[in-house]
């Protein structure tokens, strides 16, 4: 079955109100599968939790994670023109190239945990507006982009990753943050690759006049378009066909958090299929996974972006399953079960 | 060349007090290595200060870590009779031939992060004495379960985790770590594979009672004696000889890292070439780390043994790896470094 398309926000913000469910018998299934393994209860700790999470996603008691799936989108930001980083906005094109010819740290984090990778770049030439001045997208523009992440996720993957660069992106992305949760650019703005103090108040400014000036925004959907980028309405978009999919997703840093939080906003559930790889350096992604009600998988103090953490988070998830998965139960093993 | 071996507790101690350091020379390289790979600096952030690590221990600017061992250890415990584990004594060798038929936690952890894994049951028959009456281990028998986990460790491994299984073993752990780091039994012992609040309290006293008992231990070695078992001496041996061929740990929880502990008490920095691959759920378990001076790479609130949560950071330190020695660099790839 094809999945649905969409044509403009509206038509996209519907489909987000009727994302489907976990699979509760499969779950139901999994939780009775986990009280009988060889072990004390409990004793895997969130590893259990994982599992169970996957198993209700994928739709099976006893599921297994072969394909895991990361895509890395990029994008240029037009709000570079405000000196928000450390990096010039060519590096966002050189790190693709990087990408392609397999140099990235996400390259090799994929290679580790087997994950299938594919790289697209949005429009490099054609970086959004700058958001102090206009809005980044026009609807047109921000639909392509969302169309460019739905259309890329794999439908046979059984996790996905989703990954970013975009030189700008923190800026953008603590704008979408503030515009969806409040307080001032200071409380969602952070170092990015490696901004001063100086450059971190320039940052705060920034998105400070971007909120002001599209707080007429009406929808989470519309914020995305007037503060977001197009890697960002991606993620989006790639995070959203994973539902349709039954395929769960883990969410990587700050920047792929403030993207998946406007799903969250148009609708309240529809990141249950996501789990926090990781916490990074980037200081309020802690605020902002708070305001997800997501406990972060891992904290070592990463904060490249690329899609680096969650990867790194496979891992561990690939941990859980095989754990659920493989385990022999009490009666199985011939163990007494105290 | 064949390590060299050792009769007594005494030869021991002079082997740990001779260690050898990390190789400084690798160390440098991989330190100027990572100052130039395509990425912010500390953008990898404890990724960066593991690889770094692993390459000093693997003496190698540039190392690959391609070949993991996980060996577990188990043992029995006279200190059971004093009613201090949730599950029967049974439940050691039952777990043992789970361990062999594959279908414990830990077999499918090696599975997905490739680790060789080998199971030593040691003297399974002939539990430890009793540590609130006796010695639990005669210098003999302490000698040939070091010798165990000593003659285990592959000399072409690349990474080795000790995993240990012992019903009674969380008491065991605790009083070393009392009798080391000084306290109440109330300070080290938690609710091991699942005690209740009364268990718990038994296991205090019965700590208590053992380290009052042999208090005239005059070296850590000595307290290994008195109040361990035959699997966490096993441990130290393993992690010894681990120094000696040049392969960096990874410590699991508790019981590992109290067993580790005696290194480090023996001499400070005998546990430099390892790191903390979890925290336990073992409520002591953070107190002993921070003892051990060691931050944990994962909290995912696991408290199973076996080896699972380090073998869980096996892919953390193989993602660390792979990054390091993978990436482009800066001028590889033709990126702007800022």
């Amino acid at each position: 079955m094809p999945a649905k398309q969409f044509a403009n926000l509206n038509e996209f913000a519907a489909i987000i109100e009727a994302f489907p469910s976990s699979d509760q018998s499969a779950e139901a299934g999994a939780k009775a599968r986990n009280d009988v393994l060889t072990k004390p209860p409990g004793a895997l700790g969130k590893l259990e939790d994982l599992a169970i999470w996957y198993a209700g996603w994928r739709g099976q008691a006893a599921p297994t994670l072969g394909n895991p799936q990361v895509i890395v989108f990029a994008g240029n930001h037009g709000v570079t023109a405000q000196g928000v980083s450390a990096f010039p906005a060519e590096v966002t094109a050189q790190m693709v190239y990087n990408f392609e010819a397999g140099g990235a740290a996400i390259n090799q984090l994929c290679k580790a945990f087997g994950a299938n990778m594919s790289v697209h770049a949005i429009d490099l030439d054609t970086p959004t507006a700058d958001f102090t001045t206009a809005a980044a997208m026009s609807e047109v523009d921000v639909i392509a982009a969302m169309k460019i992440g739905w259309d890329s996720v794999d439908p046979a993957a059984d996790l996905l990753v989703c990954g970013e660069m975009g030189i700008g992106n923190t800026t953008s992305a603590a704008a979408i943050a503030c515009a969806l949760y409040g307080g001032s650019g200071r409380d969602w703005v952070g170092r990015g690759t490696g901004v001063d103090d100086k450059g971190v108040n320039r940052k705060a400014s920034v998105v400070d006049r971007g909120v002001i000036l599209h707080k007429a925004a009406e929808t989470p959907l519309e914020t995305l378009r007037c503060l977001g980028g197009r890697e960002l309405a991606a993620i989006v978009g790639a995070i959203a066909r994973a539902r349709i999919e039954s395929i769960p997703v883990i969410l990587d840093g700050f920047i792929c958090s403030a993207a998946a939080a406007v799903l969250e906003k148009t609708a309240a559930g529809a990141l249950d299929h996501c789990v926090a790889g990781h916490v990074s350096a980037e200081q309020a992604h802690k605020r902002l996974l708070d305001h997800l009600g997501k406990e972060p998988l891992l904290s070592l103090g990463l904060r490249l972006g690329e899609g680096s953490g969650a990867a790194l988070a496979i891992g561990v998830l690939k941990g859980a399953v095989a754990c659920h998965s493989g385990m022999a139960t009490f009666a199985e093993a011939g163990v007494s079960d105290g």
